[in-house]
């Protein structure tokens, strides 16, 4: 996005560059292209504290994700650096004591990638080119997927030997429409076609290249940033809570936030935009 | 629907028209057409003791719902009515008194639409026209939905600065393919069409028109009045504690409910016609 | 499937043949077809034992399920059997104590039935010809499925009177991606397609003849049989606690899992092939 | 509570008396001396009507619940009135048909006496004399507990050969300290003392006459009353939530809770008089 | 217990004695005096048999569980039995397929010990003498637990270097009063003595002796035996439920329960018996 | 704790003392006696700190906590503080946008109290002397309680106009004896004596004063220091698992995590010295 203006509070990251391509909106790349965008601790590390800090900007209103390059999101885990990962192949004998290091290293890695589901900014993944296992993990952490046609899936755990452990496998059976497929692809590793992402709906969208997703993405996120952030914001929140909770507990939770949600500015301004017909502004959140 | 008969029971309802165009069948109608079938507070307490009324009529095996006139299945909220809401818009300032009034307020609201979802008898929902907002919130109380082509859906709370709080969040997750659609329409309070409805599941079939999407709505509906009502309520109960429970908690459920059910002369009425070929005639419940 | 080596550890079955048409592949077949492969009591109590001893075998990687002959996969309830059950025909009158029986009868159903989806290895089912009733919630219970297009698919129970009550109605509204579609099949008891069940996800692919779908099914089975079992075994047990939990609880058992998991020369010889571009063998679990 | 003044708006009532014994405080009595106060059904119904009133009523802050007269709380189920049940006596023959009018019945039973539970004003239940069966049912529903020590209680329903189902055997297992003695009591129905009841922590405290539980009860009430009533009904809302819900649901709900508390009036006017060691006085709620 | 009538049809296990010291009531015996009746294997897999057979047999209306002999109720784990267990110390080295091994090992040992759980008949625990480890597991799958003043009772799992798997740490929270009391007899493994089981309601009375404990075991299952098995048996199962569910879920059970409870003979019974004065006989269940 | 060697790792804290009275055992003091130890956020930003530390520092194996100096384990809240807090008293007026900004800072409160919680160490806390508000929090977050008989508690919250929000409504309703005494005490604010916290349950012990408490801490985290690591340290996530889960979720997480803890070295240390009669001497964890 040769266009975008750059994002000065973060600029002090190594892997990971935010530009601005549109008012509100920040467009996070992976920025390891000659690595395939692979990610080792110190990148999933970095990626934890990006969404963290998106959360807490008001400046920012909508997410985009993509990969630098035109090669890859993400090839997923950097095997070189997975393969003398110290956690794994380290000198600890005992399976137990080897276990509680290796609970703190996952739920270190979950935390991370889950930061932009926390997030409370939407936020649109833009997949696109090689797409490989953690590269789910993090999609599924998105509140929009979208892709170029080139985009190359695969849930690709099995085929280091482990079950995803990064969040596809909780997350997955809950977000498309076909539960044999979810088995399917998790259990052999295969590659899938966006148009087969598209049809179960895991994304919504299939865009002829990486540009045209990446700009489509950018378009949808610059709307979602002229609506209300009181809005959006609790509706990010409330799907995901309706996703994970029954329905009695899910409309008293939708109750007491929106007994919040009421007492705002925005709703008034909403509603008189509609009886005036004028485009509301709303302010940051 | 000009050749249902009326239903006198249902006579005393200022915006809702209730007939019978089958036996077996109510169809409940909407009835603000010049409004656009909005609901103000009335409307929906009205909604609600309209479905009370009719889970307890042994009569009553099967409910269409559907917009009076042409143009509209609703247009949800009344939005004049909303905005001289004494709830939003009272004189109380302290932020947790207010926000009491309000929870009880979206609580008593809830509560009149998810008399629906709590309706014992199916309820096949046709969607029309303008359906905005608590249309949706309304359809995701049914157990089927059917639309006519020219049907235009919006979540459209996103677009009054508010989340939608009637059910949608809480609801739709588990019942389209898509979640990446989801948060897409949840969040922009864009238009989707018919087709698209039915791409993601929302809907399960598309007609021409909205005659023609009552007419299959009312064939439906006599088929399934047609049907044991005791398997009939029961599936409907079971698939709903099916969505918001685990399987070893549903499993142990339905094998209660069973324990009942499988005492009914329903099964032997059931199972005879099977093996008599013959049209089995199920007793009122 | 003619070309199959018998498994002679399976031989004692008087329902079902057991054969291996590929290494580490078991191939189970339903083998009642002058009755369509409809399930009386033994049926089903032999189907339990043959998934559980299965499950422990560490010679089966992967399992197809299909119906013997060309006419069926099952018919489901054999409803001769069923009209003479002492359970729900015999002589005890009081309510109470007759719903003892009947619910221990239903969970005896049930767990058979549900153990195949406990039984730890992968379970490919291919659906074929009369597919009706027990039919589905046997389905419901394995990981993929596939089936032929002649598949003439019915959750049936509604026209015996009842209710589905060995699984239908738990988890097919979470296994596929419409509502209103489960809510429409279950209650009108109607018939439904391969096509049908392709579009809603129901099967993640439709084949020709029942013998092409075997033959898929056989095919997808090896390529499981090569992975590692850990992983995919982990991966079925992830997928569907996912499936029953909200996502904190997934993440915190999928980390524990893993803990173990990534203790195992798995992962080691995954990552070296992944390396090495071998292809590596995996041990028996 | 001869000196109580009555509470006009509550004067329409047969079967409870409503009063003021002091400021804020409401004293409901179940006023049926000469039936021991049992209950038939128009007795549950209006106890929910009151306490459905007593919620939204912002002139009472703290609600003292006893039975009048010297004799009983209450005996629990007007078992003649019960014997003459249409739901269980009635005509219907069919079994799964009856079951539909007897879960409607129960529901609407267990509807009435848990409105106490759901009231936001706290309610202190003043155990006395006679308190069997409903009795229990009603208490469970409280958020304190005191007694007289003339108090016969006893979960008498298995003496009717049911399982209680208005609430004790869902609530009683989480509110007292010991399991073994719940199974004791709920199975053999047999009188337990105030002083059991103290021991396992049913009720937290024993007076010596009901005339001194009520005088301590109003006294408590009172105190109740001039704490700010946002947080003492949040309280309630909190515990309430505390106890059916796991840690990470109930600290989430908990935040949402208090974002909207932090924000009223009451805060300001807690933290002052804390610094400047004087009375609060807190608007109603 | 010299007086009690043998049961024939409980005559072919090794490790239990079943006898019948009242009408309705058996009595089993861990009977493995010698070994201060601890569990290896064999043991576990009978005392969960016995217990299948117990809940389905309608001659029993109640259980009595004890130890035979007089120094120990179970000292636990049969340790030398423990220590040659192929599953711990067995061949296999990779840490996932150990696990698995291990995995169905442990699920197979809380099956056999929750059959006592499940088990449909109320199920009072006599606790004497030496009572470590597993007889804790055991305990907390009793209804009612009582003991004798000599009771040696320890949480001894840690001592062996593990957590208790078997049932203690999942249900001890639940039944006690005093979270920090079971942490602290759970992680340090001390002693623990009657009087202080009683005190934190672990246990609901404490005998003098072994002899007096099963006396007055005897005597609350004789009563428990004369009432209606269809209330006990539903209050077992719907306490059981309470634990472990909220309170929505909880009513909701206990209203389809007895939406068949109140179909029996038993309630009419019941009824009858409170107005005529009469002692009711309840038919077998 | 004047013979208490200090723990140099820990030197850099400006609000917490730690050393180590004890091979083993960490003793962390909150450190500001003129302040009465009241926590503004620096002081809870850095217990989370100290505990996140505490769990993964391999020398110490069990945590003793209390307060600095003769006069309060902590006054709770630091209300000075409290009443400059820029997210109460600040600019922003906008109800959701201020909501937004609460729900942040409570959950960050609420995080770093829960450190203690989640820190895998056992941790025993000593509460003496004034113990209010924040004290009670934290002390639901302790393994186990022990306090001086001039223990004054207090849930306070209510008197600031808030329902307590940093986990004493979340947990206390689980780890106590008496539902009846926790709506009490949270309402009413008021305080109570060590006696009533021991007969509740909440303390399971009272020492004469505080360096008796202090000691008795010590001497009972020495005992667990002892133990297998892998024991109790395991025992502790399982209990807490227990607490918040249902009995068939808590079986299978413990089956899965006594399926690593099997294959460690502690449990043959712990079966040998068992049959030894020797001191096993464990690993660090």
């Amino acid at each position: 996005m040769s266009t975008a203006t750059p994002l000065p509070a973060y600029n002090g990251y190594e892997y990971f560059v935010v530009s601005s391509p549109a008012e509100g909106v920040a467009h996070v790349e992976i920025n390891r292209p000659k690595k395939l965008n692979a990610f080792s601790q110190p990148v999933w590390l970095e990626f934890g504290r990006v969404f963290d800090k998106l959360s807490a900007d008001a400046d920012v209103r909508a997410v985009v994700l993509s990969g630098a390059g035109d090669r890859a999101f993400t090839a997923g885990l950097d095997v070189q650096a997975g393969s003398q990962d110290g956690h794994i192949f380290g000198a600890e004998t005992d399976v137990a004591r080897k276990a509680k290091g290796l609970r703190a290293h996952i739920e270190e890695f979950q935390g991370s990638i889950g930061a932009m589901e926390k997030c409370e900014k939407p936020v649109i993944c833009v997949l696109h080119g090689v797409s490989l296992g953690l590269a789910i993990d993090i999609a599924c952490c998105a509140d929009i997927r979208i892709c170029a046609s080139n985009t190359r899936f695969a849930v690709k755990e099995v085929d280091i030997g482990i079950p995803a452990d990064i969040g596809t496998l909780a997350r997955l059976p809950k977000i498309v429409g076909s539960h044999s497929w979810v088995k399917d692809v998790c259990m052999t590793a295969r590659d899938f076609s966006a148009t087969e992402a598209r049809e179960v709906g895991f994304v919504s969208r299939v865009l002829g290249s990486k540009a045209e997703a990446v700009g489509a993405a950018v378009q949808l996120a610059s709307l979602l940033a002229e609506k209300s952030p009181v809005a959006v914001q609790g509706t990010k929140e409330l799907i995901n809570y309706g996703r994970d909770h029954g329905t009695v507990d899910s409309l008293r939770y939708t109750a007491v936030w929106n007994s919040v949600v009421v007492q705002s500015e925005d709703i008034v301004k909403g509603l008189t935009s509609g009886l005036t017909k004028t485009k509301p502004k709303y302010a940051k959140l």
